[in-house]
């Protein structure tokens, strides 16, 4: 393992944290609620490690897969280490753990908080901004970012690239990486001037326009109203709707606009899965809402309900995590849609979380295949997916992530169940889905906020946020004693 | 298709079902309930149409296969409509939705009933020995029964034997059919003997016995008593329990100990994973249920807890569903830790139901290749179970099974979300898990009875037994278009 080029680019990576907490200073500064030193002691800290570890002398340049995926695990547990202090030296999250929690599902995009239920209009604006700002720095990944502003090409960054970018498919737009990185980053800061401007249009204060926008383009959903999104108009509502649609796409499919390759986007497999999901769930949900005479929305207009159920589903299956209404309470069977959509998440190379849409065609279909094999069993067939046959070896890869997301999904149920605030199966289910896909709300006791849980459950989610932002593979490779061994 | 080779089954069938039907005539005469007509008109109609489709003239004897599936399916599902007969003419169950849920819960020994909360102690002697007599029936199969009974062999019948025998493998003992049928209806009897004899000894009427046995071997769960078998004494709960291990463990371990070979019988691997898991989830719930202190076994000795969590890990994985306490008064962790039993359900070739023990070990073997494939994607690696190399093929068999059933349970949840009277994620997951891999209780508004669910739950859940007793296919063919096509 080459550690010095590990912690070379941790200490570029470090630098640029220092760099990005100059933003929330200024908003301190403009607000004046007086904590400057909550950001200038994480960037003194963070100058220093960054300029001892960022300039450490390579003795080689080898640069493996492996060492990309130990950058990219190590690098956002240390980002969120120093990430969280801003919350601990402003006493807004005084409990380490708690801190820790908020920021890691702040960088991971999830949005789940252990802010007390009404305590969140309380917090200063900096603080606000900061938490919002997570989102949108770990959405699009940092060291996406740091890919895009590095000098020059160091080693196969590649490896950092694939292990970064959602989905099964490599991030790549063009062939060299630092210009897709650029790209990517380019459409990420359009996409999201739009919607300031958009919120601005519908009489959204500028800050608020600003934070909910990160908040909505990492797919995110730290609010800054106790209500999350509640308060806002029908326009704003609609208009954060659409945008975590927007952020929910293959980022490739908008370069492909860019350059007017309309007819390959619109070939596009995954985002037609993408959009007919998306509809069959607000119309199912709709339906459920519409003739459910027992939940909170009985009396809503039609109208109201469909933006309701839009909104929603626009919510869960982007994985950002904004409520307009009181989910808890919808009946079962749309709360169970829900769940689903929950674990589908949004499409590959998106800034959303989940399984992704294409791993999830991919399973449907291999499993139509699994019962067509049951009954013939010396049938052989291929799976097509965007027009070609998916090799074998991918179906299996995607079959075994499946296997593993399950897997911890059902260990993680077992340890929320000894939690003693978590008495529904409702309950654990939801909070468990809810992290390990990077949403953030969920139902009973945690539906608004997850600070009763133990520090068990906390920490549980906490690596469970982790593994599900970062695709498994970063974070199973750090507890790996093979990864740690000398060869 | 060679249907007269398939009606000419049935109508073998159909005979056996009548002659069986004399057990509860002579109940119902010995009781003087006056039910006589309730069996004598389903034994008239078996007797007319077994004989004309029994004696069928083949055109020639081509046997494959798909046959043998159909056979299966068909005969469940008309075994079924005749069985239910004795339940509507004597108004015990008067609507015919609810009679043919409660006979198919009796033969694929489900045990998931709709008679009304205590009601049960309201039924007829006869109606409560047929409908227990159901479990014992199905528990073995009764095709295996008509092959064990069948003057010679026609066609071939391996195929009939697999399709009905639970487990991925053969339930064939020695080469010859008729002879490994014998064996296993030997076993079976004897087995049922000695329970009937073990439950008299503690003092349990002669009556009580009988039908606790038949639910037992066949590990259906249907009880006599309101309150299921808990206002027996320990001393026969705890016989019970034992059975039911018994029961659940695969009868070619019995013959290897008939035959002295116990070299064998000690290395099997399956036996080993099925003892570990019930000792393991013994201790997890004794300890959760010993320090938990808002439920109901709050305050109840060590020793009470321990059988407690006996009885019922027995009852659960064995998928025979008695109880001796109110499970959905559990907490959380030991609910859901009899959820995830109720998926592994017992051993191959055992009388109980769920994904089998040997398909599980086989999962989570595959699943453990599956991360270190994730980490080491050139790595290969072969699953060894049983001392022996598990082919690819059977693993991916095992794992389509698997998939297939997971697809099943999701959208049986689905469509009992819609529900009205199941309004937690706990009652519907229960529902679906427990019939799936029929078991029986499940929490909330079914724990005690399926009575309030809506037609359209009920037929679901029908069909989930029948597709969890034999395993999938059978019933999966008859809805394949390509099974009717003329070739």
């Amino acid at each position: 393992m080459n550690y010095r080029i590990i912690f070379r680019m941790i200490g570029k990576l470090l630098l640029v944290e220092a760099a990005l907490l100059i933003l929330p200073l200024i908003v301190s500064f403009i607000y004046e609620d007086n904590l400057y030193w909550s950001y200038l002691i994480p960037m003194g800290c963070l100058l220093v490690i960054g300029l001892i570890l960022g300039n450490l002398k390579l003795k080689h340049k080898d640069f493996f897969a492996k060492e990309g995926l130990v950058i990219v695990g190590l690098s956002w547990i240390v980002l969120s280490l120093f990430g969280c202090l801003p919350f601990i030296i402003s006493e807004s999250i005084p409990n380490f753990v708690d801190a820790y929690f908020e920021t890691i599902s702040g960088f991971t995009t999830t949005g789940a908080t252990i802010i007390k239920e009404g305590y969140i209009e309380a917090l200063p604006q900096s603080i606000l901004f900061w938490r919002s700002f997570t989102h949108w720095i770990g959405g699009m990944g940092i060291l996406v970012f740091v890919l895009a502003i590095l000098p020059r090409s160091e080693g196969s960054n590649i490896h950092i690239l694939r292990a970064e970018s959602p989905g099964p498919t490599v991030g790549k737009i063009v062939s060299k990486i630092k210009i897709s990185a650029r790209i990517l980053y380019g459409i990420y800061i359009v996409l999201t001037f739009i919607q300031i401007i958009f919120l601005l249009c519908g009489d959204m204060p500028l800050f608020d326009s600003i934070v909910h926008t990160f908040a909505t383009a990492g797919t995110g959903g730290f609010g800054i109203k106790n209500d999350s999104i509640a308060s806002y108009s029908d326009y704003c509502q609609i208009v954060i709707g659409i945008f975590m649609i927007l952020f929910g796409i293959n980022f490739n499919c908008f370069y492909l606009l860019l350059i007017g390759n309309f007819k390959r986007l619109f070939k596009s497999e995954e985002f037609a899965w993408y959009l007919g999901i998306i509809f069959v769930a607000i119309i199912f949900i709709s339906i459920d809402l519409k003739f459910d005479t027992t939940s909170i929305v009985n009396g809503d207009s039609t109208g109201t309900i469909v933006k309701k159920a839009f909104v929603h589903v626009a919510s869960i299956i982007t994985t950002t995590g904004f409520t307009i209404t009181n989910i808890d309470a919808w009946p079962l069977f749309s709360k169970f849609i829900l769940i689903l959509l929950m674990f589908v998440g949004a499409c590959a190379g998106s800034t959303g979380g989940g399984i992704k849409v294409s791993r999830v065609a991919i399973l449907a279909k291999n499993a139509k295949r699994a019962v067509k094999k049951l009954l013939h069993p010396r049938s052989v067939s291929n799976i097509r997916f965007e027009g070609e046959i998916v090799e074998e070896r991918v179906v299996s890869e995607t079959l075994n992530y499946f296997i593993v997301i399950m897997l911890l999904f059902v260990v993680g149920n077992i340890i929320l169940a000894l939690d003693p605030i978590v008495t529904s199966l409702e309950t654990a289910t939801s909070a468990v889905a809810s992290c390990l896909n990077n949403i953030g709300p969920g139902y009973g006791s945690i539906s608004v906020t997850f600070e009763g849980l133990t520090s068990i459950s906390k920490i549980t989610l906490i690596i469970l946020m982790l593994i599900g932002r970062l695709e498994i593979f970063p974070i199973l490779i750090l507890f790996s004693p093979k990864t740690w061994k000398k060869n």
